[in-house]
């Protein structure tokens, strides 16, 4: 399911083709996921996203893949939404994270979520020096 | 400004300065910031947040201690937590974080929040395959 | 499903039929949808509830129907409110709302949510002008 | 204040530069705002969310954009974003809305997380009518 | 700071004169808080508002009105509104809410917080006999 | 369904063991739910969750049970969990809230949740008097 249901190859436009045949190239998978599917009514934003998607997640920056992955599922996890949580554990473990792994990121998710809401709740405000530290 | 205001090593209880003592020789610093100062007018959440902190955080993980900052920080950013962006963007340059780690985390946090976003509002369906993915 | 099931228009007290008569005038169709037939049990809510949903998302006003479903929609989206996303999309497409209009209605909601947590994530202070912007 | 400072004109690079310059052309203003003089420091996701911003925010789609800036303070409220609840206000405003409209719109807004929260809360599934609906 | 600035009682029209007129009977004080002053632009959405807090906030019903604050103070950390917990700690207080109250409610409020991600995080499926238990 | 699906006592670990004998033991029942068996994937995190969770939502505090599982309710609407509410709202029933109880649990919840968004997208500053407010 999806709001105007998936577009599959067949029956795509040459603008969405072309994408569909950039991320099987890029992933070396013939598989084209139902997000890229349901976007693809929208050949701009899917064009968009999957360029940037490309750039910001590929391999040769400063933080690992691997890391990159981690980092998506613990956005998600936080914003509650189950596709991209599914979607990007798959992508995390093929990228190489552990059981192990898996379990610490989710600690520190939860850490992370309850102290957010105690410096909220107990309204408190930043020290002077996290505002002017001179750190690089 | 916190709600109670911040308790003082000189003003605080033995069970608070002894968590205090503790923050102090894990973190190798004299310094004890706003957070455990405003936590200490409840000891039982002061420790009980400080010992889970430690445990999660702390080095000999299968994740090191650069990316648990890292993950912090996105976890922080997505919930609008400006005292937590503040204090663990800190800790993770201290931890190693250099400008181009934290612009790659901030461009994979925003795509993050982005896709969550498309994933709901077109109300895309979970792949049979990442639901039943045999991956370890 | 819901916590206490659903009312159904024979079950329902007086002061429910009034409110789901009331539906069905100003929706001019018969179907009430389960979010009403579950707030039922609890009379004064649902009574509130529909009012203002009645005075706000209706006609005439300065903004149109349409717009004001679409806003419904991002905000639905943004939070991952499965149930609204789906009875507001149909609602907006009953206002006319085109595939197109949806595609762009997503793309902002993107957008936005990733600029929103650059914004945080960067720390960045609010502009002197937008503090102290003289338009009406 | 941002986490590495602001990125000004005269000591951007060029490809900083060509972005600030092409903000300037569309935007026929001199003024830079904070949000893009912080992300310079990272100038591909500055040159990627400018062309993604412009591309989604500018005229001729099928949403006009003064209806786009009100969804983006929609989203931007929902997420509790002080600076783009701020920076958008304002360009909704240069792009003609009124006290009328902006009041219509939080009221919307509102409303949508009241009832967001109700559907969640009460745990309600979703009408089969809204999965199968048929609408284009 | 708002973005219409605040309507005092003097500059009021009848209608928004009528509704601080009742805040100050049912709150036995002279002061109207800036929330009502703000949201005094859009005199409907000043009386909706203010019926509705009327309504649900007051004594005499299921919930006593401590409880209900302190439910606020919850809903308002996790969403991360400084203004709210402000202005709802303090109404806490008022109604009784003692440092060691307030400590708990931060606690429970922390945890949930937590839990709510790993039961995302984790994509735990709800037990069977969650969904239908029969107990009223 | 679960990420690494759920461990069933007679496959758990001794570590494991005992935090299920003490969940038995404190719940008075035999039924692990999903939540645990999940999380035991993780015998640290399962640990740590489960006595913070018996630490705070436990009798002979400052706040009763019933009130402690309906902010608990009041948090994971709030962030749209569906497990959680699901959960905890059956905890609460056995607590003791009634129908009634969870009618205005739920229109506090919906109207926090309507205000808060109000006052970020007014751009409402704090008032004075509660940041300095000296109620104890």
């Amino acid at each position: 399911m999806a709001t105007y249901g998936f577009v599959e190859y067949e029956d795509a436009s040459a603008a969405v083709r072309a994408v569909y045949d950039d991320i099987r190239t890029v992933r070396q998978t013939d598989y084209i996921n139902n997000f890229w599917k349901a976007l693809a009514h929208d050949p701009a934003t899917l064009r968009r996203t999957w360029e940037s998607v490309k750039q910001i997640m590929g391999p040769g920056g400063a933080l690992d893949p691997l890391v990159k992955e981690m980092i998506y599922v613990a956005v998600s996890a936080t914003n509650g939404c189950g596709y991209c949580v599914a979607s990007h554990t798959v992508a995390a473990k093929r990228a190489g994270m552990t059981p192990e792994m898996f379990g610490e990121l989710m600690a520190v998710v939860g850490m992370a979520n309850e102290t957010n809401r105690l410096a909220v709740g107990y309204q408190i405000e930043i020290d002077e020096r996290f505002r002017t530290s001179s750190l690089p």
